[in-house]
């Protein structure tokens, strides 16, 4: 009993205070913990596999698009940052710094990477010669280390893992095109894994990826009304080539520089599909990715127990051979209550209830964890029955998370208008934007909110900027992001 | 023409300059480069593709005995070192520092790890509180760094990749029975996956992981004669649960420290299985993870070309359906002769030829890497000769790299019989030895050979130590290693 009490009270309400709703739920849900190095985090297991079938599936998608991992180092020498002066200015301020090694001073200081352009720049520029060595299209998982002044967890910590895909062509167009798939596989991959709807867009100038010629990201709305940008991809022009001399003999025998790109995506993932679907009572994952898709509980008084745990058994071999990750909790030193909350904190998208009534009709009880939606579905039909329910609860997530961002999502046409509008209400604000840094400064200053991107495919599209009332070039989504 | 000629001349043979054969050979099959870091290799795709077939049957395999993959931080602080005196003296000579981070002087240093029992001891001291809580059994696939004097790409790197098995239990036998299991994992994947025969055993005290209560390893034989260890599982004992408070309410409500094991392989058996397998043509790769198993190649003039194209397209979908890493070379700038003798050098198991009376024929030819076997088969079995084939070259693999160590292996009865020994023949030398550390460390002076482990299983047991001449102990594998 006062497990159960201690659960009720050990989450803090989203609506009281969502910061702390998070770290309460990642917590309690164990998914990380804090470690002894300030701001990084342990990855613990249910966490970590989250990022796992992430992964997996992004690593299907990259290889189905011709792309192959390679790994580079872990460390940078500075004199490779120095070569890229908008980069370095991006990054410099954040790096780590190995200065000795061994029992000796390092007679150059070496970074720890915050992204790998340079250093794979400088191998490219090693292994591409010839048109006929291009494309090059690589990717790679790693670790990366961005000393952050506020951390989060999963959402921005000193240490993170991620995958950067760092590509090389012949043309303009060919760079471009795959800069744009590259987004396009992020997007589709988020809605269609995570269940997390975004926008696709342009990054404004001011919001580029140091280095970059053009930068695009998805942005997603969390349950705050905040923006995380989810995913980003660049078109780096011939930046890149330039600073680490990537050239080649094209079809014509005249030396070129290389048209680069690079797209990625990392852990913050996590953290975003958790603040787009949880609710007060915990964690709602997304089907194909949660740890655990079905949960079984025997349930009933002890004499009926271990004919319940047999029947629960034999249903678990059949779920398992068929690939469903399911668990069964059969403790009995535990209520069925209990567990009924412990696995809904947890997130588990569907809880199987099996008790003695359920074993003589044949039946069990399936428990959406979304919709709190009971079914009564026959034991033959199990392996069907929960394969269509895992696909329901994933689009029921999508759907809930699209209604949710235009719940919150505002047009406004003037600045003091978004400002009026932010004081009442949380979430995204679309504007017209005359194209000028200065518009951009003066909206986040005044605002607190940043220019997400310039979506595609904007709902509607204003005619004047809401800082100068000239007329706007683009239509911006703007928000307080994390 | 010339091209062919330079192939012929760029690969030193093993009998000439064995280190130079293995550095042409990776280098050549653009399995690594090197990077502007020292010690520091970069993984090309086909290198990385390796590792990623070893890790995914590793992780399958781990997943199967109970463990889940965490991840812990890159970053240690330097305290932690200190808290296990032999640890900390094992490792600190090799250790990376970072002593500025984010523009500013670190308080504490922080080095990048060498290896997690430190930070993962830190945190099951946090986890771990009842014997409910255990066993916990948890597995970390990262880089890790160690700033080595002289390094050699894949065998010995600066920064190198693999995986850590970290777990706790309630009972030193539960411990050695984890500690056993592991090491037995690791003889049957690398036997069962990389075709290398490995000799198990423990290892003497002075080759133990420092910090180690038992360490035991899989030994394998390279064909200049040296040994790789392939992998070490280490029983810990109480010392890191001492060290770092991981304590336990056991069954009987009394604090106990937990007993924990540690058990690792790493990028290394990439080298391993190159140095094992190799010949003077170039790599022979294991068919489990060679990233290309089948190549093939359409033969014949010109007017043909275009229908045994269209027919070797046909096949090479059938053989992708069925799963097997496929594919087709249809340069029509590169002669057949140049292709055959680049994917030999390449490794790739079999060789899949084409040509125009073959098709009247509805056959193809198969040539086995291993043994040039050819071999004429229907085009309707092709997926299941195929599948056959890559069969029998693991096991041709296995056996002969079995045959070359048994060939290579010497049982002495004294020091100077070693020493006329390893002064005409390469490999491995068995003998008895009476157990005392200054024997061990004499045959080590007097012959550059070190204990590599005493087998669980040795073909013959010596009753005298090969040194002291007193009674032997212990049968030990004596041998120079990388």
């Amino acid at each position: 009993m006062s497990k159960e009490k201690q659960f009720v009270t050990e989450i803090t309400p989203q609506g009281e205070d969502f910061s702390r709703w998070y770290i309460d739920v990642i917590k309690k849900a164990e998914l990380m913990d804090y470690s002894p190095v300030r701001g990084c985090i342990v990855f613990r297991p249910d966490g970590y596999e989250i990022w796992e079938h992430i992964k997996e599936e992004l690593d299907r998608r990259f290889k189905e698009t011709g792309h192959r991992n390679a790994y580079f180092p872990l460390f940078i020498p500075e004199s490779f940052f120095q070569k890229e002066k908008e980069h370095v200015e991006g990054f410099n301020p954040e790096l780590p710094w190995v200065t000795e090694a061994g029992g000796e001073l390092l007679e150059e200081r070496l970074a720890i990477r915050p992204t790998s352009e340079t250093m794979i720049g400088h191998m490219y520029s090693k292994w591409i010669h010839s048109y006929r060595d291009l494309p090059v299209l690589i990717n790679q998982w790693a670790n990366v280390v961005r000393w952050e002044k506020r951390t989060l967890p999963f959402l921005r910590t000193s240490e993170f893992l991620w995958q950067e895909g760092h590509t090389a062509h012949e043309t303009e167009s060919e760079a471009r095109e795959e800069t744009m798939r590259m987004l396009e596989t992020y997007r589709s991959f988020v809605e269609d894994y995570l269940a997390i709807p975004v926008i696709s867009g342009e990054k404004t100038p001011s919001e580029r990826f140091a280095g970059a010629v053009d930068t695009y990201s998805i942005e997603a709305m969390m349950k705050d009304g905040r923006a995380v940008q989810a995913g980003t991809s660049h078109y780096l022009g011939n930046k890149f080539a330039v600073a680490f001399d990537i050239k080649f003999l094209d079809r014509d025998n005249q030396q070129q520089f290389a048209h680069t790109t690079s797209w990625g995506v990392s852990t913050r993932l996590i953290g975003s599909l958790i603040m787009v679907h949880g609710d007060d009572r915990g964690l709602v994952l997304p089907p194909k990715v949660a740890p655990t898709q079905v949960i079984m509980i025997p349930i009933g008084p002890p004499k009926t127990r271990d004919a319940v745990i047999a029947r629960v058994d034999e249903l678990y071999c059949q779920l398992k051979g068929a690939g469903v990750r399911v668990r069964v909790d059969d403790r009995s030193d535990m209520s069925p209550g209990w567990k009924f909350n412990e696995y809904e904190m947890r997130g588990v998208p569907i809880r199987l209830e099996l008790g003695p009534r359920d074993m003589d009709n044949g039946v069990c009880v399936l428990v959406s964890r979304v919709s709190g939606e009971k079914r009564i579905v026959a034991q033959a039909d199990l392996v069907s029955e929960i394969s269509r329910m895992l696909e329901e609860v994933h689009h029921e997530m999508y759907e809930k998370a699209k209604s949710f961002r235009a719940d919150n999502t505002h047009a406004v046409d003037t600045l003091d208008e978004m400002k009026a509008l932010l004081e009442q209400k949380r979430g995204f604000v679309t504007a017209g934007w005359c194209g000028s840094a200065a518009c951009e400064k003066q909206v986040k200053e005044e605002t607190g909110a940043t220019s997400r991107n310039i979506p595609f495919d904007p709902a509607e599209r204003k005619a004047n900027c809401l800082c100068c009332g000239e007329k706007a070039e683009h239509t911006v989504v703007f928000a307080r992001a994390y």
